[in-house]
């Protein structure tokens, strides 16, 4: 009697198995009853005949409550009406522990609810689906840059200084002294890039923004390359080779879960290089033509985004953006010192901006200035002004929002549903 | 003239290429000049001839200093005695950037100026050696879960309560509240296993520990499965299995590295399972055998840990620890109610734990004594209860802490070299 899991059971058609798993769904047609088995790996009917099995294992349907414990053994069948194409002819059933009546039942629950119950809505098929399709971003991201020649050079969580001023950051008691959390790993990634040619964090991040829009967590993942030797050009080129792999991987590798969440999968087909490259002055044209009222020399909202990413069927890049709103160490256009080489990618279908990122300052004396004019304190910037001391290259880079990406890919409305356990302004539980 | 890396160079031979980098160090003998470049691949000799190139190319010399940037063009050439077999005839030099006066000199430094250093340190040939290996040791652990059925499930980072107590627990300043930075993500991987089957997480977790020894950081990175339907002995060969998976992958895919760190690898070779499984009696037998001074019924201290391990050629897995120095969600043997299921993996050579994990408690009526007789409060325990009242089964897991393991298999001393930025009570900078 083989052990083993779902996914694996239509190469065992024919076989005796023993599964381990929970009580998805009941039902009883008389002299039948039907156990949906869930566990772990997928969903499976298994059939209990009365003239089949001993008279305590019939009658256990009686007991059985959603989500008990259940070890089941049985007969794989073929049946192509069923989702993976089999079922279960049982044969025994071994009762591990009888669930109290569970609290998520078909009926609709408010997010409230569902979220003060996240450690078992976890279990529900949609929410499955959308963290089995997190895993596969995070393995394709992995194994990507991995195999582009990267090395993994994780950043600190812990950072000494509020560089950028203190608003959206985490202050940490660290023993006599304050500590804050990393918003982003980027820094320390131009050291690892000057070190390793190529470089990448991936890490939670956690910005104190009292934002309540469905597109904000107080922690939320990210991945951080950064390339020596490259320019503008080449770090749209890395961004769109890197989300077009990832998009492709999922639709190769989460078929079954695209499916259950009813993923339009036509339109991320189309997620295919080359991405259109435009400029933010003509981003800001198509906005004007739309009639939006966008201000230029502002940042996009996220109406504003919507109506750009609309105009194409793929991510769109929007490149050299006024100096005045990015970064302090973004390096400038030598055609045209008020552009920063900045770029951003959003999303289509109004997923907004999955992608930031640009050309660094690499000049010594430019970059003190451009600390100076901010009015940030030089002493903590020392160790990144070495870098243009020692050695300086032109380099890029660019960090992807790993919440975002998941919920465009799955087409979820909501990013709280796209981590296992979110943390938003007001919740740090369970 | 094709653009490339050092690692590459070995399958061109013959061919022209272009390479960009720094200068690692220069040497000269007259009428011919030696680079050393690096550009985080690894490290080339390109050798410049008078004879051979224009001019200005050989009056670079005098200009370069270490660390400089440049790119270098020539023909890649056989060199037995050079690392990596090959040279580079040198055509033609482009400098990018003339480094100052490099601070880390070949020179002996102190271990603080190397740490305030470490932007720039990591791109010394020891520290760019441990730190490829920690890379590999990650890749092969998110392979080895991946490729055996478990779902990555990340466990926050913010937690509310500081349940266990507040002694080595970092407060962040959360709004209007308080939260706490993890110390393990283990309670989330149990609702992750119960509904995924199998679980990991892989992240940052945080121990405000005023310990000063080479064994700690404040900040750390741990991988941590779970599994359903699994008991301590499963538990212990997944963990032997992995550990396994993860050296021997190394041993393949690190040999420069190793051989830069002058790594006894026979040592690595010997890791192989199945590892010995010795019970905390045992140890204690081998302890008082060896003449510690060591209490039985207490933890074991890092001298104790290391005349453990001298026993044995692979890690030792000492398993049923004394239940009252072990956590309360602990199991208890169901042959002696006074120990726990607990495990811990000590590593060869005196590197101390790297894994810690076991069965947990799955009956709900036991756990919740258990909170009440350790004065614990039950409110923020009521998700983790709740995993016994929907469909308890058996489970278990360990953590492994990534560092102490890269320290091991690079035979480093000091775990704040196998970190990229490493912070500890009294550094938080760079």
């Amino acid at each position: 009697m083989a052990q083993t899991t779902i996914d694996k059971l239509k190469s065992q058609i024919g076989s005796q198995v023993t599964l381990r798993g929970w009580v998805y769904k009941l039902r009883s047609i008389g002299k039948i009853w039907f156990l949906v088995l869930r566990d772990g790996t997928g969903l499976l009917q298994c059939v209990v005949v009365k003239a089949e099995v001993p008279e305590d294992v019939f009658a256990m349907e009686s007991r059985l409550t959603q989500e008990s414990s259940v070890i089941v053994t049985g007969t794989v069948r073929e049946e192509k009406r069923a989702v993976g194409g089999v079922e279960l002819g049982v044969s025994g059933i071994e009762v591990v522990h009888v669930a109290e009546e569970y609290p998520i039942a078909p009926k609709e629950h408010g997010t409230a609810f569902l979220m003060d119950h996240r450690h078992l809505w976890l279990r529900s098929r949609l929410q499955h689906a959308i963290l089995k399709v997190r895993h596969q971003v995070i393995k394709a991201s992995r194994d990507f840059f991995d195999s582009n020649g990267f090395t993994l050079v994780d950043s600190p969580i812990f950072t000494a200084n509020a560089v950028e001023g203190t608003t959206n950051l985490f202050k940490v008691d660290y023993f006599d002294q304050n500590a804050y959390l990393t918003q982003s790993g980027q820094l320390y990634q131009e050291a690892g890039a000057l070190a390793f040619g190529k470089s990448y964090c991936f890490g939670p991040t956690f910005r104190a923004e009292k934002s309540k829009t469905r597109r904000h967590l107080t922690e939320f993942w990210m991945i951080e390359p950064e390339m020596a030797y490259c320019d503008l050009d080449e770090d749209m080129s890395w961004a769109e080779r890197y989300v077009e792999y990832i998009v492709q991987w999922c639709l190769e590798h989460c078929k079954t879960e695209l499916a259950t969440l009813e993923r339009d999968t036509s339109k991320l087909e189309k997620v295919k290089r080359p991405f259109p490259r435009i400029t933010y002055a003509e981003a800001a044209e198509i906005l004007a033509r739309k009639g939006s009222d966008f201000k230029p020399g502002s940042d996009f909202g996220g109406t504003d985004e919507t109506l750009i990413s609309e105009e194409f069927d793929r991510p769109v890049m929007i490149h050299r953006w006024p100096a005045d709103i990015k970064a302090f160490y973004m390096k400038r256009d030598p055609a045209n010192n008020d552009l920063a080489l900045g770029v951003d990618m959003l999303a289509p279908e109004g997923h907004g901006e999955i992608v930031g990122g640009g050309q660094r300052e690499d000049d010594y004396d430019i970059l003190l200035k451009r600390i100076r004019d901010n009015d940030l304190p030089v002493k903590p910037f020392e160790w990144y002004l070495d870098l243009r001391k020692y050695g300086s290259v032109p380099h890029s880079g660019f960090g992807l929002g790993i919440e975002r990406t998941v919920g465009w890919i799955c087409g979820t409305k909501h990013i709280r549903e796209t981590i296992p356990f979110p943390r938003t302004i007001y919740r740090i539980e369970p």
